[in-house]
This record gives structure tokens, C-alpha cells and sequence, in this order.
């Protein structure tokens, strides 16, 4: 070859620090070390019994599995509708229902269609770092909100107004409620807020909702699964999934509330970008919407605030700062506190952690470039056991002299 | 809202003339009108059988189905590695395989790497639009060659030098052998011929050979299964998938072949794009490569043959002209001669052919904006019964007073 070929530089991702973490733990374990590993931020669970049993039928019967139409079958976007009616109250057409390969697909859809290349695009830091690296891969300019402890790390229409004044105007705002890694959540009143900060600013808010139904509310709580961006307004993209609430990462399935002014082109850009959502999945997915379904994904998330509950009781055990109220999902997102007095950064710490008490959990840095070298994040959705095993060994390491 | 929300200028694809074809086959089918669809681009007949029992057996056992590395699970990587050696006597590392959900996910991330916004892109008109439907979404600019009978409508290095000089330097081209629609395939030398232009000209060859195997080769023919890019050079991106040759459409799983130079940015893009292709059909997939699995497959390619015959010994009948030579893939795309003294458009032709005749065929124009007004694409996949009974009904539609 004359001369070298280009490697994209929109295309460069970050390396991320759990990487290293991961790497090392699969050394461990195949030297026959017992890991605790608490990084994974999925449920192990697996799918409701119903929707592996429709899967199992559909593949033992040979179904030939062609493409479907490009935003699903509508035998699924029909039972996604049902889904805000039995949750949310909400009467959702399905054709507003795009059914998408996981909320993967879900995101690069809303913001290829909501946004153009040079456009901005806000959101919260700490956050879920895909929406940054797929947002800059099509050219649109992130700017991170710095939210902290005082805003229970979510967004506010000042800071929104604030950026706009040092930016420029803002195209849309990714929200995520529950939050990774901090699992906090925005409360109706704040949603509303948002919601009209948006409107009024001709901004599109892109919501992500994969962790409804994996929440923790006090008794009374008028919105227990969390509340839904279209309860406001029908201008943004809601976004959801099957991995979290129902445990099926695997299978990559989700999905997206378009609205109408949108639906057309996300229509027309599905069918080219990716065709159709998988087609077995989609067919068993409709068995996700039964109660027996239901019954035991909430049977999971009762074992997650089970966890959740032994986690909050030794918070002092561990000897961290600054933990974010983990309203829901499955993490604890918290400051390092004294413990950074003996390491460079976030990434250090994990290190050590692993190294000398065999327990793994994610450094900061992958979600805030700013801050997290002071911080990490726990899941517990590696299950009760493994938890309790993991938060002996972490007090141990951070006692004193330890 | 104060003001309208932005909809992406770039995420706007232009409709395809087929949908106004499909959605009318299903009212006429609804108003029990025998109709006979020529259509789709995909085989009816399924996976291997042997596909199918590994995915009813993963689900049956409830098996948890969490996410895979990014680029797949190493059995399968490992497995299509293999591939690779029986088909082309390539000894590809497995490092360099990527799975991808469909290979369209594929294509997105082969584009989204190897080209930067602004970049310019050649590829051969007629051709799949959702090539430059996705390469136009991520601001790479599209050069259409206009490629005919002359050259099998595939294109030439002459092509590619004269583009240079009319639009300037190019960054890849989009090369498809067997081609949507024509079919045609390039020779061992040709494909050699367009590597080493790319190879000298600094540009990326991504090969789409996702209908490999779908082949129609005379006794002796030393490349049976098409030729593969990377017998020339491991420069480019080769692309294929399990929806064609075995019967997989609607499973989203394909792969790629990812140079060392792009393979670490393909796979942290992956991980943030789409975090894995489906896992249950990744693990099923692993079945596509036994004895049985080729033997089914080839099975069905036979089957096309036979179809393919029964179309070529009949074009005189149907009345059409210049039809491409269909080397391989399931379509025949021809113009539609003396029949478009009666119509304004293939569109118009293809309205009429259904109403008349209740045979759907896609109109040209979906392929080729400025020639494809007078030709169509006829896909044999239908099967051999539909096929014989559409060209019946095609050759009295077109029979002179009909």
C-alpha cells in the first residue's frame, strides 16, 4: 500500500478504565483466585420463564425468521402500548412505538434523526459514557453538565440555561432516570421542569428509561416505576429496553416512544441502518407483558433492594464519602472519601482492590472524566451473596492499617 | 412549544418506490386477491436445521442470555475463521473477525471507522441504497459510477480515475460481488484489478459478500464461491452474513473482516454503538458450520439454480431487454424495452404488472435514480412455483394488445 489508510478520528473511543479491571480479574480467576466481581451492569437472572419458553417454541418449530418491518411486529408494539397503559396511565398509539435492536439501536436512531452534525447536545457527567462516544462519532458536540451530590447528579434548568450562555443554544438533552452510575432519579416536578426548559428552548429531549421498574419507592409513592418523559409532553424520544427490568441484556431488544414529527424519518432510517430488530427475540418478547412476567421481574428487583438494602446498611463499613442515593437500577456510585489519601486516582484504587481483597468494581473515570478519579461504582446486580462476600473483603482492605 | 424541534436533514432517506408496491400486495392480498410477490430479498426457507435446534435448546434450558464481547463470542469468531479456510483456503485470525447484529450493523461500523465526515465515497449506481442511505446519515459524501452491460454494472479502475478527476480523491469504495440488484459478480482478475487501485489511490475497499455461496458456476470454475477481497490484500473490510446463503435474515447476525489497522477502534465503537450482536443467535450460529449445515444451505442453492434456469430459458417471453447477467444472488434485473413505450416509469410499469397480472416486482428506480425509471428486479428467492407462475402472468401482461 502507498500510502496508510485513515482511521476515523470520529470513530476513536476513549479506552475504558474497567477494561484493565476486567482483563485482570479473567487473569485471577485462571489462576484459580475466588473474584467477587461487581462491575457487570446486568442482571443474571436471564428472561422471564415464558419468554424463553416462546423462544424455545418458536426455534423447535423451525419458524422460518425473515425480516420484520423495520420498527417491529406490530403484535409487540401493541403489547409495548399496553405496557404505558398498565404502568404510566398513559394511552400511547403504537405506531408512536419503535421497536429497536436494544436501546443501542434506540439511541443511534433518536439522535441521527433528531440532531445534525454540528448541533449540541447536553447531558449529565457522571453519565452513562455510550451517549458522549455515539453523539461524537456523528458529529454532534457534547456538553456535559457537571451535576453533583447537590442536584442528585441530574440536570437542572439553570445549569441547562447556564450552558446555553457559555455554548450557545442546546439542540436536545439526554436524561437518564434512573441514572447509571449513579442511580438516582429525577422526581416529577423536576421531569416537568426539564421537559418545559426543553420546549421552551427548542430542544429535544432524549429520555432514558431502561432502569423503570428496577426502583426502590417508599410505600405511597404515586410513581413507583419511575415517571415517564410523555407524561409531560410528546416532543422528546423515550427510551427503554428488555435488558434491565425483565434481565435480558443478551438478547438486544428495546425500544423508543417517536414522536409524530419524528417517526417517519426514524422509520425510513431504521429499515436502512439496521433493517429490523431481531426477529425471534421480538416474537418472544410479547411474552414479557404477561403477569406471570411481571411477577418475576419483580421478584428479581425485590432480591435487588434486598442487596440494595445490605449495601446502604454498611455504607460506614466501607469507608466511602459522598455515595449517591441509588434510587434505583443496581449501583452504588460513591466517593472515595479518605481512602484516596494512599491512591493516584479512582483507577489505582480499583487496582489495589482487586489485587489484595479479589474484588472488582468500576473506577470513576469511565463516567466522569472530571471528577471520578475520586469515585467508583458498585453494581449489585451480581446478586446478594456475592455482594455481601464483596463488602466483607472491601471493609477489610479500607480499615486502617489494612 | 415555542418552536418546531429540529428533524436531521441528513437522517432523511428518500422512499423507496417498493413500499408503495408492498403496501398494495397486502390490500390486494386482504381482498382475496391471488397475488404473487416477487419481491423480497430473502430466502423463505430458514435457517439450517441444525441452527434451529441449537437456539430451541439454549432457550429451553432458560440459559441466561447476557451481553457477549463486543465483537462476538470466540466460538464463533473462531468458527467463522474456519469458514474462511474451506471456502477461499484463507488463514484469517480469529482477532480480525467481528460479529455484527446483521451486516448492516457491519457496514455501519466499517463506515463510521474507516471514513471521517466530508470523506468521499465511491459506489457502483445501480446498487442496495442503503449504502448511501447510511453513508450520506454520517456526512460522507456519495459518488455514484455509472455502471452498465459494458461492465456488468460493476465498476472499473477507469471509473475510478475518471471520478478522481471530476470530484477528487476518494476514501473507499463500496464494492458488492454478488451485486443488489444486478447480481453480476467481478472476476478473480477484476477484483484484483480494483484492490490494487485501491491499494495505490490510498482508498478503503469495503466488500460486501454477504451473497457469497448463492452462486452459479460452471463446472470447474476455480473460485465456486465467489472470490474474496482478502485474497488480494487485508487492507479492506470484507462484510458477509448469515441471512443469505443460510437462510438467516431475520436472526441480525453477520460479520465482518477488519484489518489490524481498524480492528481496535471497531471494537471499542462496537461496545459503544450496539454493545454486542444478539448473543442466542451468535451461540446458535456456531451450528451453521457443520457438514449438515453447508449441505442444507447448498441445498437451497440448488434449489435457486433451478429457478434461475427456469427464468433465463423464459426472458425472451417476458418481454424485457438487457437483462443483467445474474452470476449469482437471487435477482434478475433487466430493462424493460418495449413495454416502457406504455408506461411513463418502472413505477408506473410495476403499478400496472400488479393490478393487471397480481405480480409484484420491485421498480428500478429503488436501485438507480437516474436509469432505474426504466428497468426492475425480479428476486427468484419466491421460490421455483411462484416464480414459473409469476413469469406466466409477467409474459401475458406483456404480450402485445394484452
Amino acid at each position: 500500500m502507498n500510502r496508510p489508510l485513515t482511521v476515523a478520528a470520529r470513530a476513536q473511543v476513549p479506552p475504558f478504565a474497567v477494561m484493565d479491571i476486567l482483563a485482570r480479574v479473567a487473569e485471577l480467576r485462571e489462576a484459580g483466585r475466588n473474584v467477587v466481581s461487581l462491575c457487570a451492569g446486568e442482571p443474571g437472572g436471564g428472561a422471564p420463564s415464558g419468554v424463553s419458553a416462546a423462544a424455545a417454541a418458536i426455534h423447535g418449530a423451525g419458524t422460518p425468521l425473515t425480516y420484520t418491518p423495520a420498527l417491529g411486529i406490530s403484535e409487540l408494539r401493541d403489547a409495548i402500548a399496553g405496557h404505558y397503559r398498565r404502568w404510566y396511565g398513559l394511552d400511547i398509539p403504537a405506531r408512536n412505538v419503535a421497536v429497536t435492536t436494544g436501546s443501542s439501536g434506540a439511541f443511534l436512531l433518536a439522535f441521527l434523526s433528531a440532531f445534525n452534525a454540528g448541533d449540541r447536545v447536553a447531558l449529565a457527567r457522571p453519565g452513562y459514557p455510550a451517549y458522549k462516544n455515539i453523539l461524537r462519532a456523528l458529529g454532534i458536540e457534547v456538553v456535559e453538565l457537571d451535576c453533583g451530590p447537590d442536584t442528585r447528579f441530574q440536570p437542572t434548568p439553570a445549569q441547562l440555561d447556564a450552558a446555553v450562555r457559555d455554548h450557545g443554544p442546546l439542540s436536545g438533552l439526554v436524561l437518564a432516570s434512573p441514572a447509571n452510575p449513579t442511580g438516582t432519579m429525577v422526581s416529577r416536578e423536576e421531569l416537568a421542569a426539564l421537559a418545559a426548559w426543553c420546549a421552551g428552548n427548542a430542544a429535544r429531549l432524549i429520555s432514558d428509561e431502561i432502569y423503570h421498574g428496577i426502583t426502590y419507592p417508599a410505600a405511597g409513592d404515586p410513581d413507583p416505576r419511575g415517571v415517564c418523559a410523555w407524561e409531560m409532553d410528546r416532543c422528546g424520544v423515550v427510551i427503554s429496553s428488555f435488558s434491565k427490568y425483565w434481565g435480558m441484556t443478551g438478547w438486544r431488544l428495546g425500544w423508543a416512544l417517536v414522536p409524530d414529527d419524528l417517526i417517519g424519518t426514524v422509520d425510513a432510517l431504521a429499515g436502512n441502518v439496521a433493517l429490523c430488530p431481531p426477529a425471534p427475540a421480538q416474537m418472544a418478547a410479547v411474552a414479557a407483558f404477561s403477569p406471570e412476567s411481571y411477577a418475576e421481574a419483580d421478584a428479581a428487583v425485590a432480591e435487588f433492594a434486598r442487596t440494595r438494602a445490605f449495601v446502604l446498611a454498611n455504607l460506614g463499613r466501607l469507608g466511602w464519602a459522598g455515595a449517591a442515593p441509588a434510587d434505583g437500577a443496581f449501583y452504588l456510585y460513591a466517593g472515595l472519601g479518605a481512602a484516596m489519601d494512599r491512591f493516584a486516582d479512582s483507577a489505582a484504587y480499583c487496582s489495589a482492590l482487586l489485587e489484595a481483597a479479589g474484588v472488582a468494581v468500576v473506577p470513576g473515570l469511565d463516567f466522569d472524566t472530571v471528577g471520578g478519579g475520586r469515585t467508583v461504582r458498585l453494581s449489585f446486580a451480581a446478586g446478594y451473596d456475592a455482594v455481601r462476600e464483596g463488602v466483607e473483603r472491601i471493609a477489610a482492605f479500607q480499615r486502617p492499617g489494612a
